[in-house]
C-alpha cells in the first residue's frame, strides 16, 4: 500500500540537486505529490521540500539519499507524511493559547501527539482548555527553585521523548541553559510585532506609543531572547480607543492563530532554519 | 554570458516529469533559481513553472524539450525571463487603472511594452494617466458601429504584435466574436467580488444589499461573461456610513491593485488556466 | 453608586435630537462617556448609541425618555451597560462555533447568560466544546417531525425568556413560521460571503468557481433565506492548491471569528436594523 | 443657501459639552450631519468633531463658540468642510508618493490645493509624478548649505501660506529647528512598522531580522525623529524570498496608502494630537 513521505533538505546551492532528488524517488517508485524549493542568493544555501507518495517504508529510498547526501554535503530528513510529532506544551496562567492549540489538535488539524502539558499554575487555573487525560504537570517555580525546575522540565522532554516543545504564553525567561537545550525545536509565541516592543508588558509600551496595529510574533527559542528566528507574523488594526487592556484582549486572537500557524507549519516540515531567519514553505 | 529563463508547462500527471525536465535544464548547463509545481489530484493534471540561468539563448534546452513533450504529451512554454510582453491596453473613460499601471511599469515592475492604448473616449479625458509617447487610438462606439469598432481592435492587436491586452475598465461588453478571438490573451477588471454582483453598477448593486466589504476581481475574458477564470480578488471593508459614490471611490484603488497584480502574475508567466479556474504560482 | 447604561435609538431626521438627548442626559446628571451616530441621508432616518455613567437605576431619565420618544417618534431603549443578554444557541453537528462563543463568554468578552443550548444531534457529538453545566436540549428533527421540533423551539425561548437566539451552524432551515418568531432578535452565520453562494455547500460552490477568496457572513434572521441585513463579514485567501475540505477547514476560523464580532456588537447594542441593511457602531 | 461646517475641539472633559455644543449649532440654525467623540479616561480630556450644515457663513456661531470655549477651556476650530488646505509637498529622488497624492487630490480625493513642490533633486528627476503647473522649487542641500536651504523651506511656508507640509519621502533630517517650526502641521512617511527599525535603511533592516511582515507609518513630525504622533500604519506580508530591494519595491504601495490616508484624515480635521499620541476619527 502507498503512503505519504515528506523529504526535507538544505545544502549549499549547486546544480544537479533537484535532478539527483527527483531520480532517487523515480527509481524507487514515488511519485511527487508537492515540492518547494528556495535557492538563497545572498548565502548560496538552498532548501528542498518535497511531498510523495511511494510503496513500503522508505527505507530504499533512505539508503539512497544518504549517497546523495554525502555527495551535496546535505542536511536531511524522511519521514511518513502523517506521523504525528510527540509534543510538550509548557503554559502558565493564561491558557488561551493551550485551549487554540487544544481544539487545533482534537479537529485533527495539528498532527501532534501531545505527550505533557507542564505548568508553572495548578491545572485547576486552565479555565478555557480542554485538558482531558493528557498528563499536566504542575511545576512551580520561584527564584530559588529556577533551576530545579528547569530541571524537571528536561526531564520532562527526556522522558517523553518530546520532539517540541512550545512555549504557549509560558512566562518564564528560560535560563541560557534551558534556551540552549530547546534551541531548534522550541516554538514561542512574543505578544508583539517583534522587533517592536521587546520584553515584558508589550501591549502596554504599544499602548504608550500610540502604535495603531498591535501583533504577535511565533519564534523558535534560542539563547537571545527575543531574537530567535521568526516564523510567522500577524497584527491586528487598533485605535485610540483601546485601552491596554482592549490590547491584551484583542492579542489573545492573534497570539492563538500566530502560534497555531507556525506550529502547524512546523508539523509539516515547512519551516527551515536559514541562520537568524527562517524559510517558510507556508500554505 | 548567463541569462535567466523561465519554463512553464502542464501535462497529465505520472512519475518522472520533474526527473526529466530538471534533467534536460542540467544537460544543457543550466542552474534552477526557482520551481513551482502543483498537481491537481481532482483532474490528474500537472502544472510546472522552473526559472533557470544558462549560458546561450536556449536553443539547445528547447530542442530536448521538444522531445519531452511529446513523451509526455506537454503544453509548454520557453522564454528568457526578462523579455517584455506587447501589451495593448483598453480604457473607457475612468482611467484609475490605466493610470496605475503605466505607473508600475514605468517603475520596472510591470515588465511589458506597452505597443499601443486604445479607448471609446477621447485621449483628452484620460485626465490621472501619462501616457506620453504611446500610441493613443480613440475608437468611438455606438451600437451601430460595434461591428466595425471591435474589427479596429482585432486590426490592432495584429498589427500591433499585441501578446496581452488589457481591458482597464473598459466599459463596453466585447461580443462573442471578439471575446472568442481574445481568449486565454486577455484580463479584465471587474469590479466586483465575483460571483456576488456581476452586471451593471455593481456598488451600487453592494451598496443595496448592505454588504459589509466590497471587492475587486481579475479574470482572464471568455465568451462568458463574468465567468472567466479568475486570477486574483481583493476586498476591503465597508460600513453603513459609505454611500454608493464612497464604494466607487474606495474600489477605485482595489481594482487598480488587484489588476496590476493579476498583470504581474501573467507577464512572469506565473498563471496557468486549468479548465474554468486558474493555477497562481503567486509571490 | 454611578453606573454605566447605553441608550439606542432611531427616529426621522430632524434638528434637535442631540441637543434633547444630552440634555436629558445632564439633567439626570449623566456624563456622556461614548456616544455614535449616524444620519442615514437616503431615508432620513437618525441613529443614535449614547454610553453614560449616571447614579441610580436610571429611571428618571427613562421617563424624560419617553416624552423625547413621543416628541421625536423614537424607537429607543435604555439599559445598564453590563446586563448580560439571556441568550439560546442552536447547533447542529459541527460545534466549532458554540466552542468558540463558550470560550469568548467565559473569558469574559460576551456579556450573554447562556440560558441553554438546543441541538438536533445529542450532547455527545459536541466535541470541542466545553458545554459544562449549560442545560443542553437534544431536539433531533426529521422531515416529519419538523413542526414539532420547531414547536420545542419556540417554547424553549418562551421557557427560557432567551433574548437573543444564535445559529451557530445549525443546519436545519428554519420555517418561515420559526423565522418569524425570532425575526431581529436572532443572528446566523453564514458559511459564504454573501451573496455568493447562497444555499447548500458553499465552499464546494467556491471551489468550482475557482475564488481566490472564501468568506462568512453573520445576519439577522428574516423569512427571507441568506437574505437578512448582514452584521459582520470577513474573507481569506485561498489558493489553486486548496481542496474542498481545505476551505471546509479554513472556513471555520473565519465562521467562529465573524459570528464572534457580531454577537458581540449586537451584545452591546451597536447594532440596528436598518430596512433590509444594518447599521454597526463596530469597535 | 446651506453648506457644511466641521467643528473640532478638545478640553477637559465634564459634563454638558455635547449639550452645549449641541445646542449652539441648534440655535444657529444648524443640522447636525455627523458626529464623533472619544473621552480619554486616562487623562481626562474630551476630543469632539462635529459635522453639520448650516445657513450663512457660520459667523453668528462663531461667536456663540467663543463663549462656549472660555467657559470649558476648549481648543476648537470651525471651517467650512470644503475648504481646501494649502498644502507645500517635499521629495527627495524617490516621487511614488508625491505621484499618488497628485493622483488622489486630481481624482478629488484629496481637498487640497498644492501651493508648491520642494525637492532637494530637480524638477525632472520626478519620474512618475504628473506635476503640470505646479510650482516647482529645487532646493539643493549639501551638509554645508544645509541651514540656508531649510531657511528657504521655511520661507517658502511663509509666502505660500501653507498650512501643512508633506514629507512625501524627503530624505533629508530636519535640523531640531526646522522640525519646531514645522510641529503638529507636518506629516512624514517613514518606510518602517514603527518603533520597529528607527533610522536608515529599514527595509534593509527587516530583511536582517527576518521580519515576516513589512510596514510604513504616517506621523507627525516632532524634533524628536521617528518619535513623532503615529496617525496610520499598515503592514504587508514578506517572505524569505523577499530580497531587500523586493521589500524596497512593496513597501511603495504601503507607504503611498499609509501617507495618502494621513493626509486624507489631516485634511478631513479628523486627527487631533493628544500627547504622544493621536485621536484619529477615520472612516
Amino acid at each position: 500500500m502507498s503512503q505519504s513521505f515528506t523529504l526535507t533538505l538544505s545544502c549549499p546551492d549547486r546544480p544537479g540537486i533537484v535532478h539527483g532528488v527527483s531520480g532517487a524517488i523515480l527509481n524507487h517508485g514515488g511519485n511527487i505529490l508537492d515540492s518547494r524549493q528556495f535557492d538563497d542568493r545572498e548565502t548560496g544555501r538552498f532548501f528542498l521540500r518535497v511531498v510523495f507518495e511511494a510503496e513500503g517504508d522508505g527505507a530504499g529510498l533512505e539508503a539512497a539519499m544518504r549517497d546523495l547526501a554525502a555527495q551535496f554535503a546535505m542536511d536531511w530528513r524522511l519521514t511518513p507524511s502523517d506521523r504525528p510529532v510527540r509534543t510538550l506544551i509548557l503554559v502558565s496562567k493564561f491558557d488561551h493559547c493551550l485551549g487554540y492549540l487544544l481544539y487545533k489538535q482534537r479537529m485533527g488539524e495539528l498532527p501532534m501527539e501531545i505527550v505533557a502539558i507542564a505548568g508553572n499554575h495548578p491545572k485547576d487555573s486552565m479555565t478555557v482548555s480542554q485538558i482531558g487525560d493528557i498528563p499536566f504537570h504542575h511545576l512551580p517555580i520561584t527564584r530559588d527553585t529556577k533551576t530545579q525546575q528547569e530541571a524537571r522540565i528536561k526531564a520532562l522532554v527526556e522522558e517523553t521523548g518530546a520532539e517540541l516543545v512550545i512555549l504557549a504564553r509560558y512566562m518564564q525567561i528560560l535560563s541560557d541553559d534551558l534556551a540552549a537545550f530547546l534551541s531548534g525545536r522550541c516554538i514561542n509565541i512574543h505578544h508583539s510585532f517583534l522587533p517592536s516592543f521587546k520584553g515584558a508588558k508589550p501591549y502596554h509600551q504599544a499602548h504608550a506609543r500610540g502604535v495603531k496595529m498591535i501583533g504577535a510574533t511565533a519564534h523558535y527559542v534560542t539563547a537571545d531572547l527575543d531574537e530567535g528566528p521568526i516564523i510567522h507574523q500577524a497584527v491586528e488594526a487598533v485605535s485610540h480607543e483601546d485601552t491596554p487592556e482592549d490590547l491584551v484582549r484583542k492579542g489573545r486572537e492573534i497570539e492563538s492563530r500566530v502560534l497555531g500557524r507556525a506550529v502547524g507549519w512546523h508539523l509539516a516540515h515547512r519551516v527551515f532554519l536559514n541562520g537568524a531567519r527562517t524559510v517558510v514553505f507556508g500554505n
